[in-house]
């Protein structure tokens, strides 16, 4: 028996980069989170401490704010993929890389009606998401959302499930139906297809899901995902796989009947714990292989 | 000496609360996270163990939930003022109480347009705040928001200040200036003049601290924190007093010399500890006192 | 009618400060997040953004760090009176400063049975506070831990309490007691009286803490809680008073009997939220005043 | 083209139970945090909304509670595989399951230097991690624990690293080194070897973690991460692979210089974002077969 080392990968994370782009008195901005990491043939560093292959994770983190200077920002995918590439093309050991971008929005404040040119406001929760990685030659671009809550006061059913002897859980014809939509969805390509950009895609494939999570008399919430997952399919033709993970956020019907009252599903308890989680791959039956594209993406395989 | 109790209360803590109106296939959709403190004379339970004056917390929320019910939600802050006064005239032991209810905003999804009638978004982020005092026959409603993060990507200057010997930062007339306003309004009295409601005031004050943020041209956070406290006292005469809490969130602008680039104002790092912390009071030279509105509120005195 | 200025206050909030003692192999390691507040006469920046009278608050960072290096830190309280003094005698507009600092410990990794020189393990959790408050010539020490989580899995009963239309709870004698100390006590003068340092008697007084909660057989949180302060002030004659506040977290005893189990007090859900919240000031009745000690310390009056 | 239903499972996450073994006065702690997932035919489900196959998730929590109670807890990966085994046993569309149980820790108190019968405290922090996954017949089982906060205050240099045109990070032969590690361990075997069990071999572990960070001169994280994992792979024939999470958690030197004062290696910043990030994966060159073991787990692959 011998101790080998396996795989690896090393880097910076949450790299906090604020672009601002002044070149007219219209700003526009760019809040970023990038993480970076780098794969290759590290073994010197772990087995003998020895760093000539070692590009320091300060190096990383100066070059993506280098990079926004140099080049721009632009679509969150291609910020990502110039400096994964980058970093693959100018490190001998480097083999591949894997750059992890998270986009938080601003919008203009409104003054007297008028959407002002350098004061913006963060509307928090959700997160545009995008990962790529470079393996050689080989590239893939997964993009995403984390943290779409939304909720349906009707339309939502649950009922002919199996019961054991461990089952208590009512039939219901009628429930709130809640979730925190993380999406992930892989294009067949790093490069989309003509007349579209990143940035489009990203906003008419969430879109797609609002309306798809809107619009279904739900069942299940697997079928919900389901759904969502095959409208953007069938929208999108750049997308070759969409990942879901959709925690269920009970919100159950308080007994009122002690104090004399009814409650026809007007009041609820948003439970925090447990809460039930649906999570579910839906893809094209002649997607290109995935790759690397999932991997160190947290979540289900 | 002898050892006595001072000043005490109890309660019930996030009481997660959403209420539906179904009145109509338009739902109306409100999210509460509701906390009852009550006050009195309970010296018998600390000294004790003798809880016959104890309104169990468990009692507390049944209450908010039935009231829900019975009564509909409406303003948080009317809500709040009927929870408290609840408890104040139906337990003798109970002399005040102090309810404060947090409100998440949801939006209705948009599918192909038109607003859904029973599908909902939740923004996240910025969070309404209200907290509703009662003391005996005394009243006061204070109500605000926390969360609010805004920007200026230019407009804010910061000079002039005096230097010691550990003073280094450099003065600047034109830097990035973010915060997330957490502001609090103490109304003159717990009714509003005619033609107004909770509801509207409260979207009209935000309005004012979101134009006068905007609108400024900063030369130091507290005269941005004094201007957007003094408009909503100019323009709400509802209004007594403006309490605001707002972290210099640093952006601080990225040496690119070593690799060869400027950088005017366009790359930063967002920071995140240590910040800049803010605090301060605007108010009515002929403001009514204060009393116990301000009393277990989170924050400067 | 005019607008005015009311109370302010600006400083460095969370300057994350690690201090490495090396005068021996055996490096001592001290883990602070300081917070400093300035108080005094800003009026000039709130109105017109006159910043003659601000030391930054990037000096105040700087002072946290370069007082680290000069002085040393030793007691939490000591080095944020020392800061809060400095402060205050340093710049003429300065009236009166607030210190905060919270202390994050750390144990020695033990290797075959040594404690280690220079290798640390952080527990994590529990935190020690503290908050000096200078004011001219006075000052006031208010010390105290946070995150003190502790539990009673019997010795804790819960009736005789009172029940109205919306009263569900049943009465118990035997239930699982659990919760999160919150705890700060004041000191009778910044001083301590001879022969104690406040390194030790926040140890002590930590130690009174937890035997008071130990030993109580509770009939109410409320007793529970005035017990500890009690104790406190019992044992420690250079206490003033004590707050604590200490949510309940409720460890519900499940129903298994749809499974054909009992349950005798042996299985729980350990419940988020919502949770009682039991606050309460115990103090001697010749306790010195309060003066400024209690501003800006959340949590109730 | 055709869309399809791709890899998906579903479950109760985060099922809070604690668990107290009253069989005598000295009263046993067991707090839990537990995750079931399922895996098998649904696509009845997703893509009709047809729930003939769907154990609901809150069976899947009573069973949780209901086991405690029938079988005890035990070691966590022993309670674990239990539940994974009955619902691929129990349910014909069922044919893999996978529970990650995390453990809180509780201590007892002391009262007069006695360890209390039942009186704990939570210390916080770090977390004992398992998650057992069963696809059919086989099982594996991975261990771990997370948020376990190291730091040497010397003893760890870094040098000899590349430098590009990005590059400004100073070599150093004497800095702070700290991490919050995650450690995971995939074990041969469900079944350890005979004179061992579940709980002891954690212990066992987490010390030998413990002392090889604490005991190796380090030229690099990656060096530390390394012989950590080898450690644990010598020293524990049960191991078949380790994998480990170590974030790079900065602590610079403040250069105090411009006040006129060194700083010997003696006051640092903790920083708190970005930070580097270190992952590999140690094994046995005959190492038995991952399968499914680190299906789900979140980190690199």
């Amino acid at each position: 028996m011998a101790v080998v080392l396996g795989a690896n990968q090393y880097g910076k994370a949450e790299v906090r980069l604020v672009h601002v782009d002044r070149s007219t008195p219209r700003h526009a901005l760019t809040d970023l989170t990038v993480t970076t990491q780098l794969r290759g043939e590290f073994s010197g560093t772990h087995l003998r401490g020895d760093n000539a292959a070692v590009l320091p994770t300060d190096t990383q983190k100066n070059t993506v704010y280098a990079f926004a200077r140099r080049f721009g920002v632009g679509h969150v995918e291609d910020f990502a993929m110039r400096l994964a590439r980058h970093f693959v093309d100018a490190q001998e050991a480097v083999t591949g890389a894997r750059v992890e971008v998270e986009q938080h929005a601003w919008e203009r404040i409104r003054v007297d009606g008028t959407d002002h040119d350098h004061a913006f406001r963060r509307p928090g929760g959700e997160v545009r998401t995008s990962v790529v990685t470079v393996d050689g030659d080989d590239a893939w671009v997964v993009s995403g959302l984390r943290d779409l809550v939304v909720l349906k006061s009707t339309g939502s059913e649950f009922h002919g499930f199996p019961r054991d002897g461990y089952t208590t859980l009512a039939e219901t014809t009628d429930r709130v139906l809640a979730t925190a939509v993380t999406a992930r969805w892989r294009y067949s390509s790093p490069v989309l297809a003509a007349a579209d950009d990143f940035g489009a895609a990203h906003a008419a494939i969430r879109t797609t899901l609002l309306e798809a999570f809107a619009s279904l008399h739900s069942l299940a919430l697997q079928q919900t995902l389901y759904a969502m997952g095959e409208a953007v399919l069938e929208q999108h033709p750049d997308v070759a796989e969409v990942r879901l993970s959709m925690p269920n956020k009970h919100h159950f019907v308080v007994d009122l009947s002690p104090f004399g009252l009814d409650n026809p599903n007007e009041v609820f308890v948003a439970a925090d714990r447990p809460y039930g989680l649906i999570e579910g791959s839906v893809l094209r039956d002649d997607a290109p292989p995935a790759g690397r594209a999932w991997d160190s993406v947290p979540g289900f395989v």
